[in-house]
């Protein structure tokens, strides 16, 4: 297994299925149970760009585990990212902490601090890059409320763009999942990702309308559709309309639908869908706290 | 007792009296004898508005009981508040954290907050609405530095606008306070918030000059009058001189008066004045710690 | 030896030498070794600058120590200076921690802040005064990495307004280090300080060719010189170049020379100088972590 955390390409699919096997044991943790794992070890958070619930829930894996954090702030990795390469700050930092968790908004940032750093780095989103441990949380939150095996999904929203979900259909393409791609014209899956998720096993699918595929589904993993890629705003507000989830379209759903969403949402999922048997967004967020602790854990040999 | 703490008008004089008899065992902890009380448990403060005294004391009461923060973070609080409603941030932050401090420029913002929320939530202070933990302290203040019954207490200052004395005139209400309300025309305090102390069991007296009451009451409350309140600068300067506290002006003062003002001050008290017997206001920031770790205490249900 | 810590003035040679002697102790401790030796205390960060690596390097040693912090935050330190006297918050702090660790713009601060704090002031520099956990720091690095007593050391770059330089030069004077200072001739050493420096017990001398003296020194110690000073950029380019490390320059070199830096560089040191066996400026950041963990025992008295 690497020690740096960089992409999901690093990890064949026995080397996740390692690690989702062993979140499990830390949901205990998350959930309040006193631990002292980490205990004397001290994470450092950088980062450049501001990512609050990914920071937050690093954050608090390793406080549950008993470890202590360091933070760079969101201020002051302005100032820091004008003054010295990153390079250099990796370097200083690697004399202080046991693990760097890295958010930068320059793709391949996260690779190239794994050159400089005597440390292990996390990858908590470089850019347009990776964002490894946000697809381990969707990974482990099928696993956990669906099943990864024989597994049906749509994704919906912005497969032009979307980091999240080029790095979700790619490690889903090593589970062989029959997937459902789900957006506007304008942002539809680039056709080279789409071949090489074909190539690793994905069975793939196209539409333009949620009501085709929504009674057929295990799990219906919504993203934003983001105002800024529409130069005409009256186009926006068409396109955003036919993709959002309600009440009425769920009528049509499979009992046992799961609805996901890396969250914040803004108006892609109606409230009213919150309290319906459907809605696991929250649920997938909390699942973020341990497998960070899995992966805290095992970066800095824990476990 | 409710298990948030969003209103002072939430909790009875009883119930007000067994938080302040808490407190005192705080008191060495806060001093820096250690404690394991909080140990494993994480707090998460959330302050959507600055407010750093309060959030420093809350984190000092949390950390002093062996407890962990997680902290949202200034700069990112105002992106989040953008992204997110403060509905599904909550919810969020309910699957990391074991409480939520929350500071939030909107009236309601508490009570909303905990009605989405499945942690206890403390309100730090929500816009013109409440701030019950600045009130208990005051309380909590007098208690051990002059004496809460048979009490005559003058509160200066902006008196209309301002949620700090609206909150302890009520609560001291309760304990059938005689009040001389003490402000420039102006920012008298308003006529229903009169009547409803009075309703409550207070005796409410009105001056405009210090000079009349200080020889005659026990604890004299100060707190800022805002520049921007005046349309006329040349008219808050007449204002603001005549409501400073001086040494000159506290020679006709009780032997046993005590002064408090839950700072920061700017200019109502002049520095000359915190070496006198009088002055209180640092002790009283002191006993923020203290009161703010029962909270804690009471919420996370480790008392 | 003082209870804060201000100027490294405040220290004869005898107290540096005690503090020096001590930090080896604390180096396991930086390098990961488990320690209890502060559980319990609590520090406060006040930095009303940014100082990202002397903030997280003094986090990094109170948490190993098993300590905890407090940080004013740097958006929130603006806005508290803005609505307080730094007097006033020193005393409100000295409520909550165990010590404080300054940072501020205004030289004199911390002399200030130490006449109203109850607890130990650490400074962390003050504008152009001082800043002596660098300079400490700074004398450990040649302790550790060379040789402080006979030591022959060029210092390098902007020596009229450098704090850092200063600081340092006074330190080696009273070691009878022999300093040959080396700038461009709009930044030479103010007389007054090499007046000093030479009475203290300094062997003076000056050159602003590195190329002069660099196969004859055990230490060379490179600092910015900032664009700021120069009316001309053009004037700036052509100083700047001509005062940068590289590893041509370094081919005259003794085999035991030793290159340092406060960090960060900007350019005047050439990355391709980084793996040479001359390199110690990571060193020397690493050593400020077991530096400020033996003051930090120091001002706690826990030591």
């Amino acid at each position: 297994m690497p020690s740096h955390i960089i992409s999901m390409r690093d990890f064949s699919r026995d080397e996740i299925d390692v690690i989702l096997n062993r979140v499990k044991e830390f949901e205990p943790i998350a959930r309040g149970k006193r631990s002292a794992l980490l205990s004397g070890k001290l994470l450092a958070t950088l980062f450049y760009e501001p990512s609050t619930r990914t920071r937050l829930s690093f954050e608090t894996a390793m406080k549950r585990l008993g470890g202590e954090v360091i933070d760079l702030g969101a201020l002051e990795a302005s100032s820091v990212a004008k003054g010295e390469t990153l390079a250099d700050t990796i370097r200083v930092i690697g004399n202080y902490a046991d693990a760097i968790v890295l958010r930068h908004p320059r793709e391949g940032a996260a690779r190239m601090a794994a050159e400089y750093s005597k440390i292990p780095i996390i990858n908590a989103g470089d850019g347009a890059g990776h964002h490894p441990t946000q697809t381990l949380l969707d990974l482990y939150t099928i696993m956990r409320e669906s099943n990864l095996s024989g597994l049906k999904i749509a994704i919906v929203g912005d497969l032009k763009y979307g980091r999240t979900v080029h790095s979700l259909a790619y490690a889903l393409s090593l589970y062989h999942a029959d997937m459902t791609l789900i957006s506007p014209k304008q942002l539809v899956m680039p056709d080279t990702i789409k071949k090489d998720l074909k190539k690793q096993g994905a069975v793939i699918s196209e539409t333009s309308n949620i009501e085709d595929v929504i009674g057929d589904v295990d799990v219906l993993y919504v993203t934003r559709i983001q105002k800024e890629r529409f130069p005409d705003p009256a186009e926006y507000q068409k396109v955003a309309g036919s993709y959002r989830i309600t009440e009425e379209l769920l009528k049509s759903a499979r009992d046992n639908l799961i609805i996901m969403h890396p969250l914040p949402r803004v108006d892609e999922i109606d409230t009213s869908v919150d309290r319906t048997r459907y809605a696991r967004y929250f649920e997938q967020s909390f699942y973020g706290v341990p497998v960070r602790m899995a992966l805290l854990a095992i970066a800095m040999e824990a476990v």
